[in-house]
């Protein structure tokens, strides 16, 4: 970026819409993975057509644009890794339309996740994805990550809410895609094109988001087992059971006793806990699935199986199982936080390979996750300052990743590839669906102005 | 086609799996659509190494060719329009893996909806989506259509449920797209860009989807009302009421009378007959969603409202709902089937705008569809042997998709676009959006070999 970029960008969104300042460019260098580079400035745009202005600019002059929006990715895809320009949405933060009778909202990149079901709780729907990140992270940065969340097992993740889309294209046009119905077969997807694609294809302006109904009962239970196998068999056997539990999470070993001496939980000394809900509209049905998964449980030799007796004590257990990340992260300075994923009966195998590639290990990690969608979130604590101990645990992800794809899985369930996980990428995708993805990328943005250097494209 | 070309595609499949016989390129000229045109050839191929060596060899000499299933394309999408080679993927019909634990079936593209439903029943789990052709349609083409079915509002479409899929491209490489997993973040969405994109972008040969639980209990029941105003509102009512129940049809009376006249179905004689369906894992999840429907109906001033005491009275229901077709089809040799979808709330508009539409004209016309996700079926019999009809048919045809989009709606909600909306993609899609699926088709078939002429992709 020259100096005339800098002005000329001023000029698009007003001098108190911009900033070089170090403080700022300092923040706008990190995201919630371990990757930092500094852009060179960073703007706060009002609106698509000041997004399209910078856009054209970027893409003549050729220099590079991260889209941010509360900059709590966990891969790194929100750093400007290549410099240019951050664009901060954090003023398209507007909810412009909920429209219940035909069960969709049509929301602003900025609007924080949070806000939106608060808007929307008045009404009894909700937008059923529910990252951990929900208090801060923006839909925007949803879309682009394709979050997920604890109820993926049966409601799906953000790619199957979003109908139609705004979005700024690399050389600055705009293009509306997809529809304000249901359901539409018109045409080649656009829309699914840009969901997940992590601001590398084009700037997401406005989103068209389907929502439900909120289920108004559930039930929640925890059980222990004395073995892996156990629970992983439990796992199996619930979502065999002829119903879909809304939650089903798995804890081992070390992220309960990290727990209990960390957070002073009340939990027992086990192998592993499986943190279950059912739900319905009405309490029989929470109550029939929570039958199944009781059953599920007893058949595989649940140690203890405790249901919650009404919403404080469930509130509890969830409390415990959201202070996972934060207690677990307190250990050390840093962590490395993954979301592998891999089909749901393979659960136990990739929890047993990762505790095994942890063993002997000097770095303090937990394991959790989404068992219900076979999403797990293995953490390794470790000190960044110290280079030794970052290459070690950089092999130790190595062999995380190795593994998981030797067991038909994913790099991601639900965070995403932005830097962390590129070098990972032909681990899980052959050389022709990566080339497919360059020949996308190249397409869309011949001149690599967009979040470059992301999700291995730039090759 | 050259002969030389022939005999190529005979060495690779087999002389018994070959015809240019007139019989069968009559067969193939049609499907369910009132458009046709001849091939030179058919082919059946045993399996994705043999359509990668047709595609390669259709590439390089430049012949059209056309991937079919069951033939029952509402849109022209399985028409050879350009000649060329039809490739019958009926032998690639077997279910290769049904993975219970994993929540997947993996199957070749010409496994029969049905087969899939009745090889998955001794598990208790099912395929959700539910095309109308069930009984015929093949997976494939469910696949490149994005098929529906009634249950769309509540279980969503084929769309959804597909988790992974081995593509040949036009130029014969082989692709595997997507993943095993529940879930994934991880690098564009390639799965995605195939799922509805008609044979033009792909071949689909292998086809992994996520399949649900079946409910084990529901209610049905019938109501009908005096105006179309009423049953609109009352549709809109039900889908605020916090559930959302598993189907939700609407009839006008057109429709109705048809049904009477033609089919004997004891029906009154109203202005609109709504259908609708809940459902649950428990009989109290379905009743208590009936509860919620009868109040929105009788909130709505319904005449009548019918409870189906049992499985076979249900039945009864479904299949007058199921004789809309194929009685209305009978009035004339030939028909017009749209599936015009708008904004829920817009149902009654459209409804009412199409009969306006129709007011007068000689046709007999029929107005059904799934009021859940407002996704309308107009039907309209004419005599297509005389020009005239013709003619006029398809005036009528422009004035209800402009309507349709008029109302935010989208041309097709679940049959897609092939030949019969081409030619009017650019009411629904700005010039932006055509040229990005154009930039599509071109970057990936860059010869046009793959299923030209459709979608208005080829300009």
């Amino acid at each position: 970026m020259e100096q005339r970029d800098r002005e000329a960008i001023m000029e698009i969104v007003g001098e108190e819409h911009f900033t070089t300042e170090l403080i700022d460019l300092v923040s706008y260098s990190y995201d919630g993975s371990d990757h930092n580079h500094r852009p060179e400035a960073a703007a706060f745009p009002a609106d698509t057509a000041q997004i399209s202005l910078i856009m054209q600019l970027a893409n003549e002059r050729r220099f590079p644009v991260v889209p941010r929006g509360a900059g709590t990715s966990m891969t790194g895809s929100a750093v400007p890794i290549k410099g240019g320009l951050v664009l901060d949405l954090v003023r398209m933060n507007r909810i412009l339309e909920i429209r219940i009778p035909d069960r969709q909202v049509m929301v602003q990149p900025g609007v924080v996740y949070a806000a939106l079901q608060k808007a929307l709780a008045p009404s009894g729907f909700c937008f059923p994805p529910d990252p951990a990140s929900g208090k801060v992270c923006t839909l925007g940065g949803n879309v682009a990550t394709n979050a997920g969340g604890i109820r993926g097992a049966k409601y799906g993740v953000t790619r199957d809410y979003v109908l139609a889309l705004e979005v700024v294209l690399p050389d600055g046009r705009v293009v509306h895609t997809g529809s304000k119905c249901m359901k539409s077969s018109s045409g080649l997807d656009l829309t699914r094109m840009f969901v997940g694609s992590e601001g590398v294809l084009g700037i997401i302006t406005e989103i068209t988001l389907k929502i439900n109904p909120k289920p108004q009962a559930s039930c929640t239970a925890i059980a222990s087992f004395a073995t892996l196998q156990q629970a992983g068999q439990a796992v199996t056997d619930v979502m065999c059971s002829g119903i879909l539990p809304s939650v089903l999470e798995i804890m081992e070993e070390n992220t309960i006793r990290v727990l209990r001496e960390n957070a002073k939980a009340d939990l027992p000394d086990v192998k592993a806990l499986l943190l279950v809900e059912t739900d319905g509209y009405t309490e029989a049905e929470a109550a029939y699935g929570m039958e199944k998964v009781v059953a599920a449980f007893q058949a595989n030799g649940a140690d203890t199986i405790s249901r919650a007796k009404d919403k404080q004590e469930s509130e509890k257990l969830w409390t415990i199982r959201r202070a996972v990340g934060s207690t677990s992260g307190s250990l050390r300075p840093n962590n490395l936080s993954e979301d592998v994923t891999v089909p749901i009966s393979k659960v136990p195998q990739l929890l047993e390979g990762i505790q095994k590639i942890m063993q002997g290990q000097p770095y303090p990690f937990v394991i959790f996750g989404h068992a219900g969608d076979g999403n797990l979130h293995p953490k390794i604590m470790f000190d960044g300052s110290d280079p030794q101990q970052v290459r070690e645990v950089h092999l130790l992800a190595d062999k995380v990743f190795q593994l998981t794809c030797d067991l038909e899985g994913t790099l991601s369930g639900e965070h995403g590839i932005g830097l962390a996980k590129a070098p990972y990428m032909n681990l899980e995708h052959e050389p022709l669906a990566m080339d497919l993805m360059r020949l996308l990328k190249r397409t869309l943005d011949p001149n690599n102005v967009l979040n470059p250097g992301k999700m291995a494209l730039d090759g």
